[in-house]
């Protein structure tokens, strides 16, 4: 049983620096809230591994943030979310928000001719996550799928607005394009560093749908419905933990993240695979 | 204390499965060995993780070998072995192979001009592996080295001749080319599948030393030495191990070993975690 109230922390996890985009949409709407942020650096990425692998990891990775007494645990990483977040819910006694319905929900808000596109890892689209979310939510919807793996290096590696980026994402999304779809869900906490070139290249009748961008404000939404809006007058703090520190982490988490990191912690992976 | 004979198996372990282009050179070249290899595709990939998380793994992964009584190992990883292959010949009493020294003695024997390239994961580059052990044999080389950490997600996407990846390669090696190298280690032991392209950027003149070809020379050699070669008239048995079976693996892992995979089994993570 966990102990918390409204000043705790909200955890959020992540395979690995993705989240941080997910982050930056709360510290902006959500200034005054407490925020543990945890980074599975040293086994990242989730999106090419097996569902089993992915449940296991991220059973660890949520133990470590409900050990820190967190009031709810934000999953902000698509491919754990689609794979995981039942097993999560199981396992923890304290509210878990994943990106699949957030992000559904909004792109069902979004869509008028009920053509939605998805994009995300191997994992996320292999598992059909989101559309079996969204006929669930709305059964005569239409839903094209499309794994986009490079999609992730690329904004690692900060390659946003280049030449090879575009050619790799018209070659990706061109099916999509030949749907008709009107909607297109970023399924991954990478994809919104892309945001301008996928906008590019799907022309500007699509609208595109940020999971993590919904997720933030399905938390403020479920903070303030159960009165555990954190209602201080003072900034949030906001501690970051990851299991691997290379060489250019930071640069890269502040690329994501839009701002400076300040406070980081490595915690060992032994502790986090014992527990 | 290992101990192990002739038809002792030869143990090969990886990050993931970038190892098996050493395996196929093996193959063909000393047929009669059996083989045990291991990839830790759970927490692949080790190049842009932290040389501390890298050596545990490498350690973790020997050590699984090391328990089924091979006669020697190879680290068939460039990013391994330049981070914790001292680490790994301290650890163990049986001989260890890395791709570094070979890869470097067989670029020395090719270089005219003593202009040398090298391109490898940010670790491997980050390390100065081979600039250190070719600057060892050789103080007067001149090394120029690269990182080019989108060849593996695009080898491993099978993009082996888009455009998008001869415009990523083009960047990449545009500052290797202004430095008139004439040849050009692949350290890495993804890149050979992304050879030809790389010549053809490259083009003609420079040659490109594949560091696993170079160290399946190597352990020839070695079990030549020391007496240690398997002389059966039979075709070695090979047993591949993996920490992670995600869907695609198969068709991934036979696009790179250039032949069907019959044998595989998973390990659990835990397993190789707690020894």
């Amino acid at each position: 049983m966990q102990f918390f109230n409204k000043y705790s922390s909200i955890g959020v996890f992540d395979s690995g620096i993705g989240g941080l985009t997910v982050v930056k949409k709360i510290l902006s709407m959500l200034p005054n809230e407490n925020i543990i942020y945890f980074g599975d650096t040293a086994r990242v990425p989730y999106g090419s591994k097996s569902n089993a692998t992915i449940i296991e990891y991220a059973n660890q990775d949520a133990k470590f943030l409900y050990n820190k007494n967190v009031k709810m645990i934000i999953v902000a990483c698509n491919t754990a979310s689609s794979v995981a977040l039942d097993t999560l819910r199981e396992q923890f006694d304290i509210p878990i928000i994943g990106m699949i319905e957030p992000g559904s929900k909004y792109a069902l808000s979004k869509t008028l001719n009920n053509k939605i596109g998805v994009i995300g890892t191997h994992s996320t689209i292999n598992n059909e996550a989101y559309s079996t979310k969204l006929k669930k939510f709305k059964n005569e919807i239409e839903v094209f799928e499309k794994a986009c793996p490079l999609f992730v290096p690329l904004a690692e590696e900060g390659w946003i607005d280049h030449k090879a980026t575009q050619l790799i994402a018209e070659e990706y999304l061109e099916e999509l394009k030949n749907k008709e779809i009107d909607t297109l869900i970023l399924g991954c906490t990478h994809y919104p560093m892309l945001a301008r070139l996928i906008q590019k290249v799907m022309g500007p009748d699509v609208t595109l749908i940020d999971s993590g961008t919904a997720a933030a404000f399905e938390v403020e939404d479920y903070l303030n419905g159960i009165g555990l809006r954190n209602d201080s007058n003072n900034i949030g703090e906001h501690q970051f933990y990851v299991s691997d520190l290379p060489a250019k982490f930071k640069i890269i988490a502040e690329r994501f993240l839009g701002t400076e990191i300040r406070h980081i912690e490595k915690v060992d992976i032994d502790y986090l695979v014992k527990g």
